[in-house]
């Protein structure tokens, strides 16, 4: 077995160090928002890993980043190809905007659909590392699927906590990876909860956000192939999708680990983007860094986070960043899947949509300006959430199978 | 613009050879039977394409084969990344059933989610090439969408016919691809009909597949990327859905392709495998080779093809492999998607989890042994199809958001 170059888990708040054979989630000091960051030895990755090993680095998956991993048996690593997904120079969009520094991000691309794919390969491995057989999380159906398909995969069983409201596609995902899926009379936040309680009972793992500490570390992937992708340039904003707060994090741990091992030598801005239905986040990155919890009101369910677990990490990474908060309609969500599909045939689901929508807002606002390098992170594919595709795309014809009536509509 | 190594467009009927640039679509001799096959020049490929340069190419999508592709414009590929999906050795599977030797390649992990992206992307370099401004192609879904995302990824107008009954996730994914979509009140073979029709009236450039000589083509990438994938091993068998019968003969393209580059020195046998409801393909390769046209029934809307239009050359190529057919209930169809998931992590369509179905049931027949290489296409992914995704996985347990819900059902 080789051991992962973690050399501690700090917490956010106390700031106390531990092992990681001392603790499995959070700070045992602070609880719910004692949220551990992994701190890692970057002089021993420096051996193992820079410009020369990347170039020889044949394996296209988000393990290609092992050493920055908290991995300590690779062999633990499932089987499904996680990562490595697809960054758009978007052409047309650049045309259409007048944005010649545009790069889109399109992490649908992964087993399940969704970025989520990412931290949920990482807890399998964490699971199996510790003997475990049972695997649990709270998701808004995302994180969810994630897990229940990485834990099909290796053959573990997974309880999935879902609210009752979410979209019957990640539902009908989850039975099919034979989850036992608890759909919850309640919110995500009642689901998180209730998860939390059931692991204590039950002694299940669990992969909740912002409790079990290496999440942020699966995320970080995303950015760490966009780096890369974008050959170690890095772009004046980044731009976000913001539920608990978990991924815009990964996304900051993945550009500080590659400043750390003298891959870049600044950081971009990091710009939180949620629905104006549920935006405790934007207010928090906005204003004072409080976050007050709210009542989620918005289409993009995979964001619809009113108490953010990972709050105090993400307002932390936002406000160090220099970046800002955006807060966008469910209809410039809806129309940002439509632009998206129509202009570059890309298929986001809502939360997927919700950055770009926010880049388009502060491009609008003079916020960002055209020439500004940019990226936008598309979280998860749109065939997870057909209905609301079906509320930005139109109607289809339908029509008798004869020429006159394909005539009627063409003419 | 470098011109492509296609040396001839010749008919499967009556054997004329036609330049690329002398004929669009069929042989006008032969009419709809017509379908025209594209002759190379292998030995000039041999000189670009090669086992040096396989090694040294860095281009991880199915523009990796372009020299064996009927592209004569390079700068005319679109943007979305298409091709290199996961060909997986599927450990848990091989454990279960006993079988050492068996892959799965998940083409469900392309752009629009379907294998259709292949041939949808060549059809959309070879618009462009001749300045079409307008594509259109009859399908029962994937082909469809796959058209549409290809087009709107290089700006150009789809208009689409689907029955009207294709499902919604498909029709959804159109519609943010701003097609104009007609659904047709009729089967998928009407459409297919209306099409053509349409085609003529209007001008459009046409993707139908067995009257667009170049789709066998962009469908072959799939098997090209398998032979590589395996390090140049041939399998013993490969287990296709077919509808049309066009994927098969994109299969048995590839492996004629690189035995002619010398790559590999023998063919694998092919085997056709439909839904019970609908398998003319079938019956005909397991008999004397003529197709029976049927009214299709079956769930697997992607092969609910009762007039399969690649028929001849379909028979032909399962044949010539001394490959075999094999029907599948609906029932199987089911089971083999739970199974995919719950084993693997992989969530297929009705007509991606075919194959699969087909296999297990050559097994347990006795027509393949535990022992044989067997490599098992999944075309599609089961977010496309929630609905029977629905049927085969099960339900979610509907709970108040109470630890004693849970134990309830834990205990």
């Amino acid at each position: 077995m080789d051991m992962s170059y973690v050399k501690k888990l700090k917490c956010l708040l106390c700031g106390t160090e531990y092992g990681s054979d001392e603790v499995k989630y959070n700070c045992p000091n602070c609880g719910d928002e004692g949220v551990l960051e992994i701190i890692y030895n970057y002089p021993e990755i420096k051996k193992v890993f820079n410009q020369e090993s990347l170039i020889k680095n044949q394996e296209y998956s988000m393990w290609r980043y092992l050493p920055l991993l908290p991995v300590d048996d690779p062999t633990k690593i499932g089987p499904s190809k996680v990562g490595w997904t697809p960054l758009y120079e978007a052409k047309r969009i650049r045309e259409d905007l007048g944005m010649p520094n545009l790069w889109i991000k399109d992490d649908g691309r992964n087993p399940t659909a969704s970025l989520k794919d990412r931290p949920s390969a990482i807890a399998l491995v964490k699971a199996q590392e510790l003997g475990e057989k049972i695997v649990t999380c709270a998701s808004t159906g995302n994180a969810a699927s994630s897990l229940a398909g990485a834990a099909a995969s290796v053959g573990l069983k997974s309880y999935i906590f879902v609210p009752q409201t979410a979209p019957s596609a990640k539902i009908a995902q989850l039975l099919v990876f034979d989850s036992t899926v608890f759909a919850v009379k309640g919110t995500y936040d009642e689901a998180f909860d209730l998860s939390i309680e059931a692991t204590r009972e039950f002694g299940w793992y669990n992969r909740n956000t912002a409790f079990n500490p290496y999440m942020v570390e699966g995320k970080k992937t995303v950015a760490l192939e966009i780096i890369e992708q974008m050959s170690f340039e890095v772009p004046d904003y980044l731009f976000v999708p913001v539920g608990d707060g978990c991924i815009i994090s990964g996304v900051a741990k993945a550009y500080k680990d590659m400043f750390s091992l003298g891959f870049i030598n600044h950081l971009p801005k990091l710009v939180a983007v949620q629905a104006e239905g549920c935006k405790p986040i934007v207010e928090a990155v906005n204003s004072d860094g409080e976050v007050k919890f709210v009542e989620p009101n918005t289409i993009a369910d995979s964001i619809a986070v009113g108490i953010p677990r990972n709050r105090l990490m993400a307002v932390r990474d936002v406000k160090e960043s220099k970046g800002f908060g955006v807060a966008v309609s469910d209809k410039e969500i809806l129309e940002a899947i439509k632009y998206l599909g129509t202009t570059q045939g890309i298929f986001a689901e809502p939360a997927g949509s919700t950055a770009f929508a926010g880049m388009i807002k502060a491009l609008q606002e003079g916020i960002i300006s055209k020439n500004d390098k940019v990226v936008v992170l598309v979280t998860g594919s749109g065939l997870k959430d057909v209905e609301s595709a079906k509320k930005a795309g139109g109607r289809a014809l339908i029509i008798d199978p004869t020429l006159e009536a394909v005539k009627e509509i063409i003419n």
